[in-house]
């Protein structure tokens, strides 16, 4: 492996909170790009120097060396940055799939998302943008909160609001210049999400892609009888079980988001560089709350 | 009109509580079957003596004697029994689409609905039954409990338990007999609706089209992302709007339904029929708790 990323999911998966557990002993980490050493006398799709990344959750990318059978890697150009890379399996793979797969969404329409902030958010952020699709972003209220909503705005975000404001009878300037949403992205739970539902159009989408405030979500009778709203969920790990049939539809998923990259119109998530034998500092740092730093291994 | 229900929504809509209002001065009742009495110069679809059903809500049924065009009216035939022919236009026809629209099951299969013993839930019931779809279907206990299960059991209905009942591992007992349910119908809101969602199937849908208990629907966040359930509304006033360019659709289903009476597959729910001048005592003993009996006024 050449680096590697700290993901929640790669925390919940240690604690053996997540809903998908290797067996043990493991090793850790879900994302990650790896370079090929030396291929079988069979392997045909590769060769060395290749850059890869693995197609399933659980392949355990904290590691320096290890042996894979070819059907699980997909090639890589070798001309995006390292740490795009290195986080491109899980994150802006969930957000591509979240913008395309719910709803059909064209230039102009607009979504709203929470936890603005998270790789996904940052994701999801350029990618809408890169589509001429508008995005409401909502983010916790925090110490140098203009520094952050600076951040997002530099990233392509539309309007960026904290939870509080979504509350405030302001959110109607919000929707003088953009459409109501038909699409929201639900990545919190709890009050968050019964307050960005109120904003979503009629027969709008939530997709609840994570639980950050580990509440449940909550919809009033009201939405799914008067206003057809749809609740539903995505999870990177299951999709790619059910195309496990069709691997080229991730790989050429991948090949649109390297293409993006390519244009300057996807960047990796803001990272600390950290080598691998201090793999304790960074489980630490990403564990911090508000983290506006991803931790990537380097090995 | 020759016969009305006294449905939950009307009373709503009386209250102003509905999200539906017509103006005022309005007549009350949105379901019912009247006969047509004269027919315009232009009329040719109807004929004097044709039964007919309102083909759109806030129709005003809690009246003797109208003026309608053609287009708001769907002609039935005339060997149905009376008190089917009055309770047909609403809640059979949303028990039938919510059995048809959300996912695609056959014999075999299972559905879980609470407030089983409603109107809609009678007719999912016998409707299920005729598709040969198992039903388990979920009451509040109550006085004479064994005598509704009983009289459920013998409308068509597999099982029939407690709210209590779905959060004990008794439960286990009834997927040795039926698979676990992909579709859920949910009218109450509440525990009863997360505690429904808990036995539902991988991928799964719920359906709510009602809130009888006045709490909002709450999902654990894993059950977006790991169970990959999708939960939806109904509501047959808004179906009917989106069909308004398509209205053989809705006299089709019409026919269908007349069909099921015709084999005997669905009866009418248990009626206490109400002169139209005593609708005093039929309003207040449809708003009663625990009522097993559908008030129908009689002109």
């Amino acid at each position: 492996m050449l680096a590697a990323p700290v993901n929640p999911a790669d925390i919940n998966m240690i604690q053996g909170t997540y809903a998908l557990l290797p067996d043990l002993p493991a090793v850790g980490g879900n994302e990650g790009v790896g370079q090929v050493v030396e291929i079988g006398s069979h392997v045909t799709s590769l060769k060395p120097g290749d850059w890869v990344i693995p197609t399933d959750a659980a392949f355990g990318t904290w590691r320096t060396d290890a042996v894979f059978n070819e059907d699980t890697l997909v090639k890589l150009p070798r001309d995006i940055p390292l740490l795009c890379a290195a986080n491109l399996s899980v994150n802006p793979c969930t957000a591509y799939r979240m913008l395309i797969d719910f709803e059909t969404l064209g230039p102009g329409d607009s979504i709203i998302q929470n936890g603005a902030n998270s790789s996904v958010g940052q994701a999801v952020i350029q990618i809408a943008a890169a589509l001429g699709i508008k995005t409401i972003n909502v983010i916790r209220n925090r110490p140098n909160l203009q520094e952050l909503v600076h951040r997002l705005k530099s990233l392509g975000a539309d309007h960026v609001i904290t939870e509080e404001m979504l509350r405030k009878p302001e959110m109607q300037d919000i929707f003088k210049k953009v459409p109501k949403p038909r699409l929201a992205l639900n990545c919190v739970g709890g009050k968050s999400t019964t307050d960005m539902l109120r904003h979503i159009q009629q027969k709008g989408t939530m997709v609840t892609y994570g639980g950050m405030a580990k509440q449940p979500v909550t919809v009033p009778v009201s939405a799914f009888i008067f206003k057809d709203v749809k609740l539903r969920g995505f999870w990177m790990t299951q999709w790619k079980k059910d195309q496990a049939q069709n691997k080229d539809r991730f790989s050429g998923m991948i090949l649109n988001l390297c293409d993006l990259i390519h244009k300057g119109q996807l960047r990796a998530p803001a990272c600390t560089e950290v080598p691998l034998k201090d793999y304790q500092i960074a489980l630490e740092a990403s564990m911090k709350p508000f983290t506006t730093s991803k931790q990537v291994l380097i090995m």
